[in-house]
């Protein structure tokens, strides 16, 4: 059935970043058929968006959802006591069932606050992680973090990396797979370089955890005499299909490398405070060299939400502080990371415009929105999950006043599944 | 008439922090008559908590709740043609009806987001706030900002400072007042001495702001050879019944003189963040010399939120990442921040025990605070104003189903004066 959203304020994130009072027709295909006025449609689907904000879904390009089900497990112990106590043992002992019940968990969360698509890596489970994203109704790219020390074999892992690009033919098209090595300090460089050229052979994301900490850069200066973003510039991976998660110890001259290939830079501010590693990745000049800035929220164990509404305002935030100048990044340059930047990074559609598939919000001009003398500024700085209203992926409904379809049963059924496992 | 909170998981903040699964009895004063097991009570009103958290409404000791009206006005402006091309220009023809609606507007959104009690500085409309929050029912200490520089005499900023104090006797115990001396960099020695001399005779709180940018510490050790905190110190303006906003460029024999006087440090991070001063009060450090540390949102305008649980979170972060360590706070002191620790500089009842006046709040579990491993983590790291259900104020329901009493129509009202007036 075709859909109507009428009466909106539409935030298109076109070209000209167009804010426009108009009905948007989604046809039953889920594709944007027509953006004017009074639009009319027989037997169409009314959605009165008056008093609301429509908006591109927001894009998390970096995420572990299924951890969701260790929110708070063990916070507070310090970073290796966590994973060596608390993470790693519980990981170790995790059924692929469980996977499911975490991730279905974290994507009513991630629908409930406006987000449409995730980057998600992660060890096990990748078919159930599928099954839960079609559950739901929510876009996905998925890869295995793959990692050839300790007793893990450089073969074994490109096969199972491999394995997820078979995996996701058998899925619908809100599945994309992606090639993931976990990090550079855990994965060999002839893996790396492997596993960038299954995803360049594959056309698809290469994705890997890099320079989170400062520790991983002394350590890499060390062995490799380099720098890590240095270093997988030297290996050639980057380009504008590799996501760089984190990357917020980096010198100028990789922030060249990365702006030079227009590589992706996934942002996770708040995964980063959380857990205390001390740097702020220089997103203004990643931007400005020519990078393609997006965000992240990182998994929920160390964040400890999947919330990119906060993810926006705390990645705002921190670059006014890190530069001392309270204009240091527009709020609609940050908009663009969270819809735009991420919606291309992923291969997803990103802006409101007729011909492409409809990943669109529609929140709640609720009295934190109020005055409206800045529509964008409200969204950055002063939204938050409240609002959201309706999320339609691929031009379905996936979230609908505010609620997932039987959300409540759905709950008790996974959330049941995490306690039984602890 | 009496109301039962039956099914909650109630967070306390007694003093042994405990969290119990309790049913709690509110006799027709407001008052906590008991905690405890299926209580029963003939013609109460039962509020059902079952699948909710039950705790001490949260406490915003700095804000100037009018400037609501501004939100988003000229942001992206520099700081300096921000206040003098907007803010002061607007704030010069402010009339007391349009102070209101800004006010109006603040206080359902505090409320909204579980706020109970509110530390106010503000210019003009005083009258007219103590009306909007009594209006609301929500608790407000207020003072007005006196500073003696350009045109402002000594003698007329007193009188119109100590004028609260008849004020707000003819208003009802929702209302506090208070006396504040805008900063030491607009008022004189000797305004800030009687002001607090002012404040000590009427045993109430003393409110000013302190040490916000790095600039005002060069201005101070230029021309009064003593760092703004030190001076204050000298002007013997220090105890526990001074609210110190911001105080984040502070050196370590500042921190001790706060921590023994037992001053209250109100720390605004959001704000700090936003109008990029550079400077991350060291809360950790306030806490341990003995101060008492609160958070507070700061205005709106350079916020843009009045959100509490946003605050909560910020404040925590910033420790970890100032100091490198994850563990800087638990999250249990960051709670007591945000509930006891402000409840008792404001003199408002705090914690949930019997014999206390009810300043309760209803927070939904909704998906984000799944699973429990830690409820307190959850509502420092995890939370939202979605879950926010019911409010409690001065034993009288604000907030009910999420919703102030005609929501709408006050907000139609209140936003259409607004935006009247720009």
């Amino acid at each position: 059935m075709s859909i109507i959203i009428k009466n909106g304020t539409v935030i298109t994130q076109n070209e000209k970043r167009e804010i426009v009072k108009y009905d948007i027709l989604l046809n039953d295909l889920g594709v944007v058929e027509q953006i004017g006025k009074n639009l009319k449609e027989r037997e169409a689907e009314i959605i009165d968006a008056s008093n609301c904000i429509v908006m591109p879904g927001l894009v998390n390009t970096h995420t572990h959802v299924a951890m969701t089900l260790f929110r708070g497990y063990g916070d507070g112990l310090v970073l290796d006591k966590w994973l060596r106590e608390r993470i790693w043992p519980a990981e170790a002992k995790l059924t692929n069932d469980v996977v499911e019940a975490g991730a279905i968990l974290g994507m009513i969360e991630m629908l409930k606050s406006g987000t449409v698509a995730l980057n998600e890596m992660y060890l096990k489970g990748m078919n159930n992680m599928m099954n839960a994203a079609e559950l739901l109704n929510i876009r996905m790219v998925i890869a295995q973090g793959m990692f050839d020390t300790g007793n893990r074999k450089l073969d074994d892992e490109l096969k199972s990396g491999k394995k997820i690009i078979d995996l996701a033919t058998e899925h619908s098209e809100l599945i994309q797979p992606a090639i993931s090595c976990h990090a550079p300090y855990t994965a060999s460089d002839e893996l790396i370089i492997k596993g960038k050229e299954l995803a360049k052979k594959n056309n698809i994301l290469f994705h890997i955890h890099v320079s989170e900490t400062r520790k991983e850069i002394f350590d890499s200066l060390k062995q490799k005499k380099k720098r890590p973003i240095e270093h997988l510039n030297d290996l050639n991976v980057l380009n504008e299909k590799t996501v760089l998660a984190h990357a917020s110890w980096v010198t100028k001259r990789e922030i060249k490398y990365v702006g030079k290939k227009g590589a992706v830079i996934s942002h996770n501010p708040v995964s980063n405070l959380k857990l205390a590693t001390g740097g702020i990745a220089p997103i203004k000049e990643y931007d400005t060299a020519g990078a393609n800035v997006t965000l992240g929220t990182d998994g929920a164990a160390s964040n400890n939400t999947l919330n990119m509404f906060e993810t926006m305002k705390f990645a705002s935030l921190l670059q006014k502080h890190k530069y001392w100048d309270a204009n240091a990044i527009p709020a609609q340059r940050i908009l663009d990371y969270a819809t735009i930047n991420g919606s291309k990074a992923l291969n997803v559609p990103g802006s409101i415009k007729v011909g492409k598939k409809a990943d669109i919000i529609i929140i709640k001009k609720t009295p934190n929105m109020l005055p409206e003398h800045n529509i964008v500024s409200n969204i950055v700085y002063a939204s938050n999950p409240a609002h959201v209203e309706w999320v339609i992926v691929n031009g379905k409904v996936s979230l609908e006043n505010g609620k997932v379809p039987k959300e409540k049963e759905l709950l008790e059924k996974v959330v049941g599944k995490i306690n039984e496992f602890f």
